[in-house]
C-alpha cells in the first residue's frame, strides 16, 4: 500500500562543492520487499555534515558530487514493501541510518557498528537523507511516541551515540562523569547520563549558553572554559566530545584511579599527544566510541522522559528550500547554534526559532 | 615456631647512591601475629629497580638512601607468627610483594592494586627483598611445588603483570595477540597468552636472542625490529611491553576493528602521540596496565606447566655479595641479557648460567 | 573522645527463648583503634530476625540463648578510636553489619559477602544491634545525609540487598523488570529498580496496601495474587523475592528468552521444583543472591532521592522496652505491616504511625 | 560454478515413523545466490535425532513424516551461488546448521541461539543433512583444515554446545571444573575445558569406556556413578550434560560459593526440584545452554589441536544405506557407543570401526 504520488519528482538538498548545496530534484525511490517509504519531516545537521560540506571529505572519505546529506532524521510512512510486517502507512518514525551487512563476524557478534559492508546513509558515496523521501530496510526503522515532535525524534540518532559510550563506559548509577564539550553529543551524553542516573554530570564548554542548556538537561555542575578548572583525580567516567587536545589531557588528569576516558570526538590532528604515564600510573582506560549499536529503542525511552526539555538543543529549523542558510547557521558552533533543523516537506515543520 | 637464629645480623643489598650499591647488615625482622618470615633463596631484579638504581627515582617517587631493592623473590618459610594458618616452617614459597590497606574502596572491590596505601617492598620509601630475611603477612605469600626452582618461582611477579594484562584485555581462546618487546615482562606474556590459548603469537623485539626465547615460551611467529614489519588491522590485542613509541605506534596500527592495545611499558617522555582518529575509525581501546590483582595462583599454575622451558628467560645468577656486578649485568637489555638472579642466601644457588 | 558514659550499663533486647524477648542490661562496649561507637537510634527488625525469634534457627544456624538481634540500624557517633579518620563524635551514621575476614579469596576479589569468615551482626553467634551502643570498624560505618531521617537511613541495608540483586542480573535502563513479594526487600528492589530506570516495573502481591506502596515508590503496574495474573514471556529480569513455589514457577514463565530469574527469598522446603525444560529451551538463568558487597554508598544514594516517598514502608514503630510488642507487630506480614523499627534510645523517636 | 550432475536423484535418509527410516530419492537442491551445495560426507548422529527418531517430538515440536535428521556434518562444496565470495568448488567444510533471521533484537545483539525464526536444520518442520547434497548461506558454512577428516570436522557442531557453555560460565584458566555425563557434548565439554585449560577437569559417567575416552581428551580425574561419590563444596563450575536428577542435585553440592552450575541436558521431566536454599545461602547460579553463537571457527580450532585424540568419540560409522543399524546403534548409549557418523555419499568413507 502506498499513499505517494511517483508521477511527481521530489526535492533533494543537492551538495554540488565545497560549502555549496542547492535545491534539486530526483525521482521517489522503490522500496524493496523488506523496506518501508518514509516521507522524511525533519532532517538534523550533524557535525559530520557540516564537515564534509566545508572541506569535502573526511580522512580518507571524499564526497562525489552531486551528493546528498542528512542521516538524523524522523518522518512518516508512506509505503511498505510486501513483506513488511511492522509498520504501516501512516506511522510515525525514525530510522537508524547505517544498514550492516548482516553476515560478517561483527555483525554475528552484535558489533554491528564495526561491520566494514555498512550502508551509512550520507557517508560518502551513500546519499543521505536531505530529500523529501527515502526508502530503508524496515529493521532499521522505529516508531515513534505521539509525545515526540519530529524534531525532537532526530535527536535519537546522536542520542544513540551517547548511549554507546555510556555502555562501552560501563556507566553504572551513582559514578561521578565529566563530559567535555557541549555540542550536540556531548549535550545528549548529559540526556544518557541523567537517564543513567550518574550521581554527579559535570560538564564544560566555552560557550555559557551551551553550559545553561546542559544544565537544563541534567548537569549537576558546569565548568566555563578556559576561566574555571577541571577537579583533578576525581570522576569515574570522562567522556570527551569535542576532540580539542586541552580536554582530552584535562580529561586524564580528571580521572580517578581505574577511571576511563571515553573519546568521541575526532581531534584536528590525527594524532594528539596523550599522558601514557599518568594513565599507567592510575590504571586508567582509553575507549573509543565509533557510531552505536542496539540503540534506538533505548534512545526513543530517553526522549520521551525528557522531553519537557530536551527541544532546547534545537536552536534553528529552515524549510528544505533555505538549505543554504541552514548549513552556514549549523557551522556557527562557535556561538550558540547547537542543532539546526531542516524541513524537506511543508508538513514537517511545528516551530521555528529563527 | 623459629628456625632463625635472631643473634647474628642479616646480609642486604643496600643502594646507597646512583649506581652504588653495597653489601651492609641489618637485624633480621621479627614478624606480626599473621606474618612469617622467609629466608630469601633467589631475587630476580626488575626493570623497575633498574631504573631506580641507575636515576634514583621514578616520576615523583625518590630513593631515600640507603635503599634496599627487590620485589621478585621466593625463599623457605623459618618463623610463622602466631596467629598464621597456612604454613610451617619449611615450606617454600614465593610473595606477592604489595600489601594494601584491605579497608578502603579499591580493596573492597577487588582491584587492591590501586590502593593509595599500598605497601610495595622495593618502592620508596619502603624496603625490598634483597636482603636475607623477610617478614610479610601470610595472605600475600604462596606456596610453590616442588616442580620450580626458588629461580623460576620469582617469575611469579613478572608473570602476574601479564596475567593481569590479559585479564584486562579479556584474552580468549582463539584471539590473536601481538606482544611487542621481549624483556621479562614480553616474555611472560608469551607465557600467559599460551596458557590462555591464543590462536596466534606474534611477537617482537630487536634482540634476535629473545625473540628465539619467546619462541621457545610459545610465540607462533617473531618479528625483528625494524628489518621486519608489523601486520596491520589484524590482531585482536595487543600488548605493548617496552614504552617505546613507535612500538605504540605500529600497535594501534596493527588492530583489527574493536581492538584492545594494552600498554605495560613506562614510556620515556611522559607524553606520547597516539593516532586517535584511527582509533576512533576502528573503535580501538588502550587499557594500561598497573600490577596486579589475584593473579599469584594462577601464575604459580602456569610456571608449573611450563617449567621446561620457563628457565631460558633467567640469563645471569650472582650471590648477593656480587650484587654490584649482578645490577651491572641487569642494565645491559640490550644485549642478550634478560632477567638476573641474586641468592642472598648461600643455600639458594641452585645453578649459575654464568 | 568519647561522649558516653560508660558508668552506666546499657539497655539490650534479649532474646531468651522462642518468641520470647526481654529488656535487659549489659556493659557498654570499648571500641577498637579502628572502630567507633554508635549510639543506636533506630532499628529496623528484618524478616531473618523474625524467623530466628519464631523458630530459633535458621538452616544450621541456632541461636544460643540469650541473644540481641538486630542488623538494619542507623545513629549517632559518640566515641571513635585512635586510628579513626573518616567520623567524629556526633556524625550521623548507617552501618553494613557483615565484616568479613579482608585477608581470603573471596575478599580479596571484591565478593567479600562470600567470606566464610564474616562476622555478621545479629547471626548467631554473633550479637546485633537491638541495643543502645555498638561498636564497628569504620570503613564498615557510613555517613547519612542530613535529609534522611534515621528510620530512613536503616533502610540502607535491605536496600543493599536490593542493589546487589540488580548489579547481579546486570539491569540496565530500558529493561523490563517482574518484582515478584511486596515486603520490604520487594519494596526496596522497585527502589533500585527505579533508580536503576528500569522501562517498566511490574510488581506482584497478594496485599494490596503493599502494591499500593510499591506504586508509591515507582512501580508501574501491579498484579494482586492470585486474582491477576502474570504476563509470559515478556521480562527481561525476574526478581523473586517471597520464596514461594508459585511465584518461582510463574516468574520463569514470565521470562523472555534470555532472561534472569534472580532469586532473594528462602523457599519453605529446601528444595523447590523448577521447569528447567522451559529454562533451557529459553535460556534463561537462574541467579541467587545473598546479602550484597559495596553497596551502602549507592543506597544512600537512592534513599536520599527517593526521601519522599521511601517512608511509607515504614509500618510501625516502638521503643525499646515494647520490644515484645513490636516483635509480635513485626510477624504480621500478611497484614498491611511492612517494616518495624524500635527505637533503643529516646532521642531516636521522631514519629510513631502507632 | 558446478560439479553437480543434477540429472541424477539423490539419495536421502527418510524417516518415515516412529523408529523407522528408509533410504528415498529426492532432487538435489538449487542454490541461491548467496549459498553453496556441499555435497554431505559424513553425518554424526545427535542425541537430539534419536528422541525425534524414538518418541516423534521432543516437547511441542511434532515430526511431520517423511523427515530428514541431521545436522552435525561436513562435505565438499560442489557449487556456488553468484554472490558468494569466500568459498569454491573443492572446498572441504563444515556447517553450522541453524540460519537465524538477522533481523530481530536478537540477531542484531549478537544472540542469534536465542532468535524466534531460526531454520534449524532437522529440527521439525525443517530437513536435516542426512543425505547426499545440501544448499547453504555461505556464512553458516566454514572451511576445514587438512588436518581434519571429514568425521572429525562433524564434531564442530556438539564441540559448539561445549563451547558456547564455557562462555556462558565464564571459565578462565585455573579453575576447577566439573562435567557431569561423558555423553557426546560431555565428552566435547572436556575438549573445551582442556583447551581453556581449566586446572581441574573431573569428569563423572556410569560407563567406564566413556570415563576412559574423557581422560584421553583432557579429563585429569574421573568419578564412576554410583560407585565413586562427588566433592562437595570445591568446584567453581559445573556443567551438567546428562539431564538425570542426581546429577543435577550433586552437582549444586559440588560448587563452591559463588559457583556456577550450567545445565545442558535436558531432563526427562520437565520440572526437576533444586536445592534453592543451598544454592542461596552460597549465591550460586544456574546458567543453561541453549544452541550456541559464534562459535564454529573456534570449535574447528580446537577439533585441529586435539587431533591426534578426538577421533575417539567416534565408535561407529555406517554408511547411508544402513541408516536403519546406525540408528539402532546411535541409541545405545547406556553401552560403549558414543558417536555414530553416517555416510552420505561413498566417498566420505575414510575408515569404518565397525
Amino acid at each position: 500500500m502506498s499513499i505517494v504520488d511517483r508521477s511527481q519528482k521530489m526535492q533533494v538538498a543537492s551538495l554540488v562543492g565545497l560549502s555549496q548545496v542547492v535545491v534539486d530534484y530526483d525521482t521517489i525511490p522503490d522500496v524493496l520487499p523488506n523496506e518501508v517509504l518514509v516521507k522524511v519531516e525533519a532532517v538534523g545537521i550533524c557535525g559530520s555534515d557540516i564537515h564534509y560540506y566545508q572541506h569535502g571529505h573526511i580522512g580518507a572519505r571524499k564526497v562525489q558530487y552531486p551528493h546528498i546529506q542528512g542521516h538524523e532524521f524522523a518522518g512518516t510512512v508512506v509505503e511498505v514493501g510486501e513483506q513488511v510486517t511492522n509498520f504501516a502507512v501512516g506511522d510515525r518514525v525514525t530510522v537508524e541510518p547505517g544498514v550492516p551487512c548482516r553476515m560478517c563476524e561483527k555483525c554475528r557478534s552484535g558489533k554491528y557498528n564495526l561491520c566494514d559492508q555498512v550502508v551509512f546513509l550520507s557517508t560518502p558515496p551513500h546519499k543521505g537523507a536531505l530529500r523529501q523521501y527515502i526508502s530503508h530496510p524496515e529493521d532499521f526503522v522505529f516508531p515513534i511516541p505521539d509525545e515526540l515532535t519530529f524534531e525532537e525524534a532526530t535527536l535519537a540518532e546522536p542520542l544513540s551515540v551517547a548511549i554507546h559510550a555510556l555502555k562501552r563506559a560501563n556507566l553504572r548509577p551513582g559514578m561521578r562523569i565529566l563530559i567535555t564539550g557541549m555540542g550536540p553529543v556531548g549535550l545528549m551524553c548529559v540526556c544518557a547520563a541523567s537517564f543513567y542516573n550518574a550521581s554527579e554530570i559535570v560538564v564544560t564548554d566555552m560557550v555559557k549558553h551551551k553550559l545553561q542548556v546542559a544544565t537544563e538537561l541534567g548537569a549537576t555542575s558546569t565548568i566555563e572554559i578556559p576561566l574555571e578548572t577541571i577537579p583533578e583525580d576525581y570522576f569515574d567516567i570522562v567522556i570527551e566530545t569535542s576532540g580539542a587536545r586541552p580536554a582530552l589531557q584535562s580529561g586524564i588528569r580528571a580521572l580517578e584511579k581505574g577511571g576511563k576516558l571515553v573519546s568521541i570526538g575526532f581531534p584536528k590532528d590525527a594524532e594528539v599527544p596523550i599522558d601514557l604515564t599518568m594513565m599507567l600510573q592510575r590504571e586508567l582506560d582509553l575507549i573509543t566510541v565509533y557510531r552505536y549499536a542496539n540503540t534506538f529503542p533505548l534512545a526513543i525511552s530517553i526522549l520521551k522522559e525528557l522531553k519537557e526539555v530536551v527541544g532546547t538543543v534545537i536552536t534553528s529549523t529552515f524549510e528544505l528550500e533555505h538549505i543554504d542558510e541552514a548549513m552556514k547557521k549549523a557551522t556557527e558552533t562557535h556561538l550558540d547554534s547547537i542543532k539546526v533543523i531542516v524541513y524537506p516537506n511543508k508538513s514537517g515543520k511545528k516551530q521555528n526559532t529563527e
